[in-house]
């Protein structure tokens, strides 16, 4: 294990940081009128479900191909998800399986390279990060998409 | 220093992931036409130039305060900049003032609490992640700004 006296999360936090971000992007799919979340856009911009389509595709899959060093192709949408409900449910079965994955990750593993999607060779804990932040880069979109509906959205801070 | 052994980041990838994202919102806001950053907006938000004020307020004076430990209240936009070369000077001002700072912070200090503004009573770690997050979903806002006005924004990845 390296530089071990110079490291400041801890693997708890991390995860409880990530699921915190993933709460708060469950209400902004549920603050989406259910046609909206389908077809609102701006810009030309995909709409707030191919957004979550991407998100979907990255968390617990992107976890799991790590945790068992397989790296897989990037699958985004493989299934047609066509209410709201859907993409809430999926969203909280990858909570869970966040969640089971995370307990088998070694905090060795974290400083590790790994070739996510066969194509981002990087230390295991910037994956993790770039999940994150390109979670919260989407979400920041959504909000806009709300905004532009007329809807209020949730707290930044409420997760 | 407590659970040394259960940490996943080190302060120089840590500072480096922040200072990527800042080196990102720097290209966002060269992105924008002059008149464009100061005016437009959707659905009531504020103007790109009024959400940079925010993240130079808190970037910069932020770190300084917790470097400090002297709490000071929040402050925006107290100088009042009118073009957006002042905004990127500015900006590249806070990055050199970030990178000081940020060699006066020792281990230890990312665990201790520290009541950001006032207000923000949480570990040092998690202000600081709290800073990144914020910055990443107001610069996707400017994404979709820079969409809706027919702009390609930078790649996400260009840091």
């Amino acid at each position: 294990m390296k530089t071990l006296a110079a490291q400041v999360i801890t693997p708890e936090d991390l995860l409880k940081h990530w699921q915190g971000h993933r709460a708060l992007t469950r209400h902004v799919i549920e603050a989406f009128p259910e046609k909206d979340f389908f077809e609102f856009s701006i810009g030309g911009m995909r709409s707030f479900s191919k957004l979550t389509d991407e998100l979907l595709a990255i968390a617990a899959p992107a976890l799991k191909s790590i945790v068992e060093r397989e790296s897989q192709p990037f699958k985004e949408g493989e299934e047609k998800l066509i209410f709201k409900a859907q993409y809430l449910q999926k969203w909280d079965e990858s909570t869970d399986e966040i969640n089971q994955y995370w307990e088998k990750l070694t905090i060795e593993d974290f400083n590790e390279n790994f070739n996510l999607f066969g194509q981002y060779e990087f230390p295991i804990v910037q994956n993790i990060l770039y999940f994150i932040d390109n979670e919260v880069h989407h979400r920041g979109q959504g909000y806009v998409y709300l905004r532009a509906l007329g809807i209020e959205p949730p707290f930044f801070w409420e997760r």
